[in-house]
């Protein structure tokens, strides 16, 4: 199966458009909502958080890790990749390769948790790939809670996403990485106050190419994951309230079950 | 020592005014910063955590516990009594006394987590003591938040606070009670929101007077509690973002102790 983590609900972006680009493939979520959110905990304990749910998940049959999460992909995939020697694949890389092919003046912006833009995970890659480009960052912490209340509409999300926004707007950015897989709910008011001539990046549908890709080759191939259609959501905590946002991501019906940490 | 635990940094509030009441008492504090907040999670998730909790202070030398969070005070404080058979103090007692005292027209708000107010404890509690009282209740989740960025003064913590309080102002309450440990930071705003007129209820300065009483009685003198002065301040996970939000609670300078869960 593909096994897919997060802090929370938010990764159920990722798999909806890894059930588009990947139909018929076997899926288990597994959202560690008892201990989310991540992104405003410490590097040390975020990486044991990753470690410990990749390991749940390939408990649950899990031969390819995909992090949803951003927090856990800015530090965590190389250490979840030699612990566990299977194929990891985070939303980091699909999120710097769109931004550098979308750009024309390579000055890009990003925004994230406070751990995510800590990390400085976007800047180091982006660099890395486009040593000219110019990155300006900005941590968001209060869309996470905005979104989980479900607040998607509000005056005050739209105040909230101005002040966080305007430092990136004065720089001249023409792309705007979308750091946090909560944030592309909120793109209509994200691209309201960045302007719209500003590209916002979402990781979700690049990183279900990159996986189809690798699936379609020989590397994938080998690992012969089952198509039979089963989708999994496995969650730490459960409540009323995050069913129904769990419901509103995925667009659709789902059975969440409740595992034990 | 007296035994202090929170899902976070909020119950500092708390500590505040033990120290205050009970100078040269020896206190530990644990804020279970991986795993915060509670407020958000299920009433199971809640209860399993505040016997973590509570059975880590015990083991640090803790012979009286205190639940300074609302959130667990709502939902565990009969498991942990029964549990661990040492006294026991909650949040929510000295809060509902001091509502029934200040009240003239017994139309009495409660604001918390939604976990605190879905559990109605509030309301069960409050027409115990006088039936004949009305008990309005708003979950206000967003405001853990904006504390925890520090965002007290910003036009947005008002208008989001003004829209959480509206419904129970046109209801002409006369007495809100804080049911969160980490609203009192709010009390200007949340003041001028509600109105003049209405008296705040905060649940630390009876907490501590309750504690101090118990403690001057027999069964407090026979506990025999250190006097050294000592106050040890343990979390589960530190960011400097959380230690400065904790310097600022508590005012002054704190010794904060990393502990693994």
């Amino acid at each position: 199966m593909i096994g897919v983590f997060d802090s929370g609900v938010g990764g159920l972006t990722v798999v909806r458009a890894l059930m588009e680009h990947l139909p018929g493939y076997d899926i288990v979520y597994f959202g560690d909502t008892a201990r989310s959110p991540y992104g405003t905990k410490s590097p040390a304990t975020v990486t044991r958080y990753a470690l410990e749910d990749a390991r749940r998940l390939l408990a649950e049959g899990a031969r390819v890790i995909v992090m949803a999460c951003n927090t856990a992909s800015s530090l965590a995939p190389e250490v979840v990749r030699q612990t566990f020697g299977v194929p990891v694949f985070d939303v980091i890389t699909p999120a710097v390769e769109a931004a550098l092919a979308a750009t024309r003046n390579l000055r890009i912006g990003v925004i994230g948790t406070r751990a995510t833009v800590l990390s400085g995970i976007y800047e180091t890659r982006l660099r890395q790939r486009a040593p000219g480009c110019r990155v300006y960052s900005a941590a968001c912490p209060l869309l996470v809670s905005l979104v989980e209340e479900g607040w998607l509409r509000r005056p005050e999300t739209a105040m909230i996403t101005k002040k966080y926004l305007l430092p990136l707007k004065t720089r001249g950015i023409d792309t705007l990485i979308l750091g946090c897989t909560h944030y592309p709910v909120l793109a209509e008011v994200i691209q309201r106050k960045v302007g719209r001539r500003v590209r916002l990046i979402d990781s979700a549908d690049g990183l279900a190419r990159q996986l189809a890709d690798f699936i379609a080759g020989p590397a994938g191939k080998d690992l012969n994951l089952p198509q039979t259609g089963r989708h999994r959501f496995l969650f730490s905590d459960l409540t009323d309230h995050l069913a129904g946002i769990a419901r509103r991501l995925i667009k659709g019906h789902l059975n969440l079950e409740l595992v034990r940490t």
